[in-house]
């Protein structure tokens, strides 16, 4: 007996390693446990009626047979004819006539209904309604009506042409170039199926860092095989442009914008691309930023050169986002100030098809920022926001951190519903050849959850992770509660130990990956730590107000108001915008003190996020339930080192106790100082 | 009915994207479906005894609930009392006590018996047992005695330490060093249950393009859990040592093996690596090669550097692989000839525990060369063959190649039966983190084949594709004859199209990828294709005879006799050790022809190759089928290269016409020249 339970044991954990290794992301379509239900959904689709012959209805067939045959455990026939329990998905006017809208209908009837204007909106319409079986939901009186807040929903590869994928943490670049256009790995149709999936209608597929190489015929030729089969998808395809491209593959001496031969060789590129990709969506440009060719290379502006590229794909109906992300060293201005000093004074100066792309903060993607002052300032331009989903300076795949609480915040801080920032968003992906795609299991709530802010950014951060969670482990309650719970938290966890009230990019250096506040000698003062959090005798933290860097100033009033005053700034930002007393009194004690509880809290908040998870073990299959305790092992390592090392470090400038209660290991600070990682993952090799 | 046709369709095509990925290589345990076969196994195993409490015995006991519940679909309990239909499996006495050994034994009695001496030999008999059930073999009567004719059997990985893969065409490494040692990917398991199904019983980590890194506690760390993991399935761990390591770990001003200071170092190194593995197999050493640093720096032989290691290792029980990979563009000789000029006359002088690790030829893992003239003549130092498994020369991971065919060849030549080649073989793996291992699904019977060759270098290449193909694709008589036979048909298809009639190293510059027989400049004369081919207005051909390099003269008398002479020299090896007029008689026409018409010869039969894939459409599952049919798609595209571009090129010597009913296409040799590949895979980034 003990014998059979063993082998039995064995088998679980064996032949678990084939099945239950994430890759299937939320749409794993296992059969409804729940008898009810399933007799009520089987009731409900007996068979479908979708009529139409496009790619998008092809794969809409697909999806279906595949996702009911698992859901529901039987063969849900197409059929000619609506009957009772029909599934009708049918393209019909709506209220309202938006592209990709879509609604979902059942009442007194046997049917549900799906309806759009278009393809796309059936598309998604089906994936809503998948996703409410996924989620048990009652769907015997629905009356669901979608539309996106957002028309251009991109996610942003950092892949190289040579399959490494800047800060990616996720194994290297499913794109596998060399062997395209031949050889189409069938993970392309999974990729597309998981972005329609969430609403995700574009997509750029290398690094803004760009290769001029991506647009030549022979990498065209691979490009239009993926764009071919994204198609039926409703995901177009977008380019990186290198701005340097007419020198380095077009031969021309220059690349200024204005220079003729220079158009129209830029012309003459975008007329050929569109005969490999017929719906090109256009470029993405990084330009003078980070040694990035650009056009101030010819003493032109940003507006320059993107409205150059913007005459080139405007006859064809694509555009260029165009991005905000500049900084240089050489400028004697705070790093936070630059992007608005450049970009304010050419508001209104961009072609109708450029939008400017904005990170959601002024620095870079830190685990905590305020939203970035281009939001509501530029108001003649369309903006949209880049968000990054990859975790470059958020513990990277070795972090749980679910980040649309991140997003929300900057979000509704820049008010995007108001702002002019409605036409594209973008999200940096997190999406490797890892086999569960993101690394770390829960890396990929944060890809389903960029496309679910994408399509609704009023959407709760609570529902997006409820959803993720029960279509990723299960809708046992007690599951969903707890591990959404954890999610939900995640976020301040993480900040309170690694950056805690407003102290910002102390990582360490190039890679980011664990804590570096030491950092003060680089190649650029401003890629240095010390240069942000300006820690002294006195105190720490960046004065932003008008008595130091004046970037506050950069901010709406009302924002301003909240914000300039030690007294009213909420104390997660008071170090970014203030220099502050090792003594200002703050939650009933003194900021040092303040400062070491709260990163004790971010240590005792992961732990507590270890206990929950172990507390899963009975609900959740062996094989993820060890990945994620693995990670999370990992993580509180992590978090140790961030929690130590940085108490330690700060109190060399403090010169006081550390509060009681509060343990921060038996190593000296040079002993964290020493630690190095030389091959920590999403550096881009140097070629 | 159209309808639930084309949702059935879909429905297979989308679910078997899970499922028949490859990931499962040989080891796929797939219902026995010969009705027959299934009873007589069942009946023959009704339970296991199976005694011991080891790690080893433990893995069995998982490998065989596993695998036994998939082939005969019944659960197989362990049982500790021996009845009718008892598999037994036990600790035994045999007739030869070599180590690994084992008999597999069945008759009138009811009971399948493994006997070995030690726990591995019943791991490998168990193996083999599977393997008989998988290839649907008859267990009835058996009587197997196994025993290895080699002691170690190692795969050498190319891996470096930021995850790239020098020479790795299947995604990129699978050691995720950087979530190491706490996140242990459930991939390493499947690789070692892998290894040992096949007997490869060691591993040498990572590239021999050194990292000192590695052996510094930050990786020994990492390297125990790998050690640890493997230990249970018989596979010690190797590494590579960086011969400078001392200077840049170890602080010391030299790295000179005579040195005691370095003497010392080592000792300590090797001390503290034996507390993280105590069962360290011992380094692996590229040295004063290709530009890595060894003895000669100091003006110390290979011999004094691997001594120098072998008495750190030694009295822990561990040996040095050391490389005679050796050859330099300042000596002014036959590249072929170096290793032999530098590695025999310090025959004799290596320790007991050193390996001299020779590549299979003279040159560099060509897809023909003979054997490499130390076999047989440096006859008092061990040596052990390299073999290349990743397909630098032969198409990479977009070429169906079957090495063993290759490797055969080589082996017979150098009549390793009679060499001391007798105590260890490696293997360059072709393992990457893609899905199926290998990228190609057909790379996995080179893995699999070079596992079986190493235990029996006397197995037969049509036995191995056999195996292979059964436990791969299933027992169809005419599915295993069909692609056993494409199989075995394929190096030389290969050669034919590549590298014809001895021709060499004609590939692309640095990867090593496409034809490049006009590549005349490079750093080395001795990376260039001019420098191998020698094409000129006379003949074609590298003259190694003594009116030449005399190359020849480091072979036996035997060997020499053969190859000195035109008229003797087998037509495969002729333009390796001849310059040979474009008018010279061969198989009944001109050498020029002769050489258009073998190019040809080529062609035609890797169209063949695709033919006979397409004929097995409905004995394969959809997704493998299209996996092997893209790229065999490729695979002709790239042939058609090699043959357009190589006939062109060489017709600018010879001045010939083409023979009539060639046909090389419309492009001229320019276009050719000017293809270019700058991201082709398995090239090391310049760091």
């Amino acid at each position: 007996m003990r014998n059979l339970l063993t082998g039995l044991l064995f088998l679980l954990c064996v032949q678990s390693a084939y099945s239950e290794d994430g890759y299937r992301l939320w749409l794993r379509y296992d059969k409804i446990k729940d008898e009810r239900l399933l007799n009520l959904y089987r009731s409900r689709i007996k068979n479908i009626y979708l009529p139409g012959t496009s790619g998008t209805i092809a794969v809409m067939k697909s999806e279906l047979t595949t996702a009911l045959k698992g859901l529901l455990d039987k063969e849900v026939p197409f059929t000619d004819k609506i009957t009772s329990g029909t599934l009708v998905i049918k393209i019909a006017t709506l209220g309202i006539a938006v592209p990709e809208s879509y609604t979902i209908t059942s009442g007194k009837s046997q049917n549900i209904t799906i309806g759009s204007p278009d393809d796309a909106g059936l598309l998604y319409g089906m994936f809503h309604l998948l996703r409410l079986l996924q989620t048990h939901s009652d769907v015997s009186s629905l009356n669901v009506i979608e539309s996106p807040k957002i028309k251009t929903r991109i996610l942003n590869h950092w892949d190289n042409l040579d399959r490494t994928v800047e800060r990616g943490y996720a194994g290297f670049s499913i794109w596998d170039w060399h062997r395209l256009p031949e050889y189409v790995d069938p993970r392309y149709t999974d990729y597309a199926r998981a972005n329609a999936s969430i609403g995700i209608n574009a997509v750029s597929l290398t690094n803004v860092n760009a290769n001029a190489l991506l647009i030549t015929p022979a990498y065209l030729e691979k490009v239009k095989v993926l764009a071919d089969l994204f198609r039926p998808w409703h995901i177009k395809v977008f380019l990186t442009a290198r701005f340097s491209a007419p020198m380095e593959i077009g031969g021309l001496k220059t690349a200024d914008p204005l220079d003729a031969d220079v158009k129209q060789w830029w012309k003459n590129k975008a007329d050929e691309i569109y005969k490999y990709v017929p719906d090109f969506g256009g470029f993405l440009v990084k330009a003078n930023s980070e040694g990035q060719p650009g056009p101030q290379n010819y003493n032109r502006t940003h507006a320059d050169g993107a409205n150059m590229l913007a005459e080139a794909v405007g006859p064809h109906g694509g555009i260029v986002m165009w991005r905000a992300f500049v900084y240089d060293s050489n400028v004697p201005d705070d790093r936070a100030k630059q992007a608005y000093s450049e970009f304010k004074p050419l508001d209104g100066k961009f072609n109708d098809n450029v939008i400017v792309q904005v990170k959601n903060g002024p620095i870079d993607f830190q685990p905590r920022e305020p939203y970035h002052p281009l939001f509501g300032t530029m108001k003649s331009t369309p903006l949209m926001m880049e968000l990054q989903i990859t975790q470059e300076y958020l513990g990277q795949a070795t972090h749980l951190v679910f980040l649309p609480v991140l997003w929300k915040e900057n979000i509704d801080q820049a008010d995007l519903k108001e702002s002019n920032a409605l036409k594209a968003v973008a999200g940096v992906a997190n999406i490797g050849n890892d086999r569960n795609w993101t690394g770390h299991l829960f890396g990929q709530s944060n890809w389903y959850g960029y496309g679910r802010l994408a399509w609704d950014y009023n959407a709760a951060s609570k529902q997006i992770a409820d959803e993720w969670t029960r279509m990723t482990f299960g809708n046992d309650a007690d599951l969903v509660q707890n591990v959404s719970a954890l999610m939900l938290s995640s976020h301040e966890t993480i900040v309170n130990y690694m950056t805690p009230l407003g102290l910002h990019h102390i990582m360490g250096a190039n890679h980011h990956y664990g804590p570096g506040p030491w950092v003060s000698k680089m190649s650029r003062a401003d890629w240095t730590s010390t240069y942000y959090h300006k820690a002294d005798s006195l105190g720490i933290g960046f004065d932003r107000t008008d008595k130091g860097s004046k970037a506050l100033e950069q901010y709406p009033n009302d924002a301003q108001k909240l914000w300039d005053s030690k007294d009213t700034c909420p104390e997660q930002l008071l170090l970014w915008f203030h220099h502050v007393g090792w003594n200002h009194k703050i939650a009933g004690t003194t900021l040092w003190d303040h400062l070491c509880n709260t990163y004790d809290k971010g240590l005792t908040n992961v732990r507590d996020m270890q206990t929950s998870w172990k507390s899963m073990s009975s609900k959740v299959d062996s094989d993820r339930f060890k990945h994620v305790s693995m990670l999370l092992d990992r993580q509180v390592k992590e978090a140790e080192l961030w929690h130590h090392s940085c108490i330690l470090y700060f109190q060399t400038f403090s010169k006081k106790p550390i509060p009681n209660g509060i343990n921060v290991g038996d190593k000296p600070l040079e002993y964290y100082i020493g630690l190095q990682y030389p091959y920590a993952p999403g550096i881009r090799p140097r070629w």
